[in-house]
């Protein structure tokens, strides 16, 4: 196996602790930015300084087909896979057109779509295979393809510029594969893991549960995180995964989407838990399973809009809360150089 | 008393299912876009069409102090008052760092600040008087203070430009006006009205409960909205009240911020029950009475972030799903024009 990226720890209580003076200086009574309050800490943590400042920002959506999928476990069929990658690169996704109002850089990689696509601007061809095996009847990669998924993500990675990176994801049937990601390094039993995806009705959802029930019973074996990975994972989570350990590992400010890229980071945070302190929590989704795995990653979401779309079109929609968190530290005025009255009722 | 403007009804359901058939056909699951799309529908709802566009949006913040304020029943000085305008004009507030972030023209409306303002750009001098009067006593305001109050809101809002408007507010003391306005049109007891403001603590939470419990005994016989508002009310919530009707009046898109701005579009709904057709609720505070607010309103605000700093500061960072929620109508493909297979399996 090729060696993971290292992922160290950026604890430094000297560096919090003037950030949290800072953040309390600050013209506004003490925490009452809630949230992004919080926000602003960790960003200047992820970059060491108490002027965090995002740079050439970066979408990245990587797809890919999964073998289970003819087992009709999505609504949608896996021709949606490259109709949809076409649609992200035509600016015509809702991920395409959030990431546009927002100046994030789009980059779509194919890491393993049934489909040719034309080269073109902003396409990565990354193909590990046309879609995985069918997970029901073996593991969905072997460990060679999911290493070389792990080290084709960090390379994309690698390739981009900016310090801080939002990733998203198109596969259908991929939903399967992280509430058996999720149901498998958690523990919780299936039921409390999948959910309806694009859409099933509560029958297709009831056949989608037995299908997966039968996977993990299939690779009742795969615990270790890459061997779930590759029992049940798929290739565009696989690149997520490596991607996520290289972001880190650069000090990049990870903003992760909805349910299938947390999923990738679940298993990036298993490898490598520091993982988790340059992660950004997007939002909290509709998807059923995504609440029990933002508390796995003891994560707090920044949205709560009832998304279930995927794509990184949540990660879209949170970008401009990062962006005011930075702000906050450098554009506001203290209460000393406002020259406003502190609680006390004297210039502080 | 002069006439308040008629708010008109702008219910369409020829306009409603266009717009629902639009974004139904979008390329993404059904209703997948959660609280955006019923924003998006909102918006075209409010402009009369299927691509709503949202031109020179402004943020208002109105000032002014509050006689109560001497009874100790916020954390901090009336001065914070006018020297948080100064704070906005020179740009180093809160709301004025986010406000700038996203293109929002931001005016200041001294409303009935205790002090003299030298004149300058951004801010407009409407000042009813230094301050309301002492509500424990007596009505804050009188009935002619009211309705000019109301008045002036109106006239902020027929000199700005554009066709979306947020609303903020500064004044020491205020979150009780808010809280005694709420619990006198709910019908709520005034200790689940009333929360901390800037940050009281325990005991003087219950002091201040304890002095609202009395004002409301002083004000017995005010019922009716504007009754209630003169008795104990503000300027700028008052200012705001006469804004949000005029706003209403000529169908602009009204961001409403946090606890104290709700409070006055509850006023203004007692009296044009329409407006809230207009209403894009920011966020939900964490001053503890605005989750009931918001309910007695029918609300549901786009964001959760804890946050309680008021000044516009929420309606300033829920600006970008505003827009994100126009670009979704107007920009984003159709299962159609991009060629992707729908639910059913066949392009639609």
């Amino acid at each position: 196996m090729t060696d993971l990226p290292i992922v160290s720890d950026l604890t430094d209580p000297a560096l919090t602790a003037r950030l949290r003076h800072v953040l309390d200086h600050k013209t506004k009574p003490l925490g009452s930015l809630g949230r992004l309050e919080a926000l602003a800490l960790q960003l200047g943590e992820v970059q060491g300084t108490e002027r965090p400042v995002l740079r050439d920002p970066q979408m990245v959506v990587f797809a890919a087909d999964h073998g289970l999928a003819a087992r009709g476990v999505s609504a949608y069929p896996s021709d949606v896979t490259w109709q949809m990658v076409e649609n992200y690169l035509a600016g015509g996704a809702a991920v395409s057109v959030l990431a546009r109002q927002h100046g994030l850089a789009m980059t779509v990689v194919d890491a393993g779509v049934r489909h040719t696509f034309e080269p073109r601007p902003g396409l990565q061809v990354r193909k590990i295979a046309a879609g995985t095996a069918d997970m029901f009847d073996g593991p969905a990669m072997s460990a060679t393809q999911c290493e070389a998924a792990l080290q084709a993500g960090g390379d994309v990675v690698r390739g981009l510029p900016g310090n801080a990176i939002a990733f998203g994801e198109m596969g259908i049937g991929n939903t399967s594969s992280a509430a058996l990601i999720l149901a498998r390094l958690s523990g919780q039993p299936i039921e409390r893991c999948a959910g309806r995806g694009t859409g099933l009705d509560d029958a297709a959802l009831q056949r989608k549960i037995e299908v997966l029930r039968g996977v993990l019973a299939r690779h009742a074996r795969a615990t270790d995180p890459l061997d779930v990975l590759a029992a049940m994972g798929g290739f565009e989570i696989a690149q997520i995964v490596g991607a996520v350990l290289q972001a880190a590992a650069e000090r990049r400010v990870i903003l992760v989407d909805g349910f299938i890229v947390s999923a990738a980071v679940l298993v990036a945070a298993r490898l490598q838990p520091k993982v988790l302190q340059r992660c950004v929590f997007a939002h909290q989704s509709d998807e059923s399973g995504h609440r029990l795995m933002l508390d796995q990653l003891q994560a707090q979401p920044l949205l709560h809009l009832g998304l279930r779309l995927g794509e990184g079109s949540g990660a879209a929609l949170a970008w401009p809360l990062l962006e005011s968190a930075c702000r906050i530290l450098s554009e506001m005025a203290s209460f000393e150089s406002a020259g406003v009255s502190n609680k006390d009722g004297a210039a502080d």
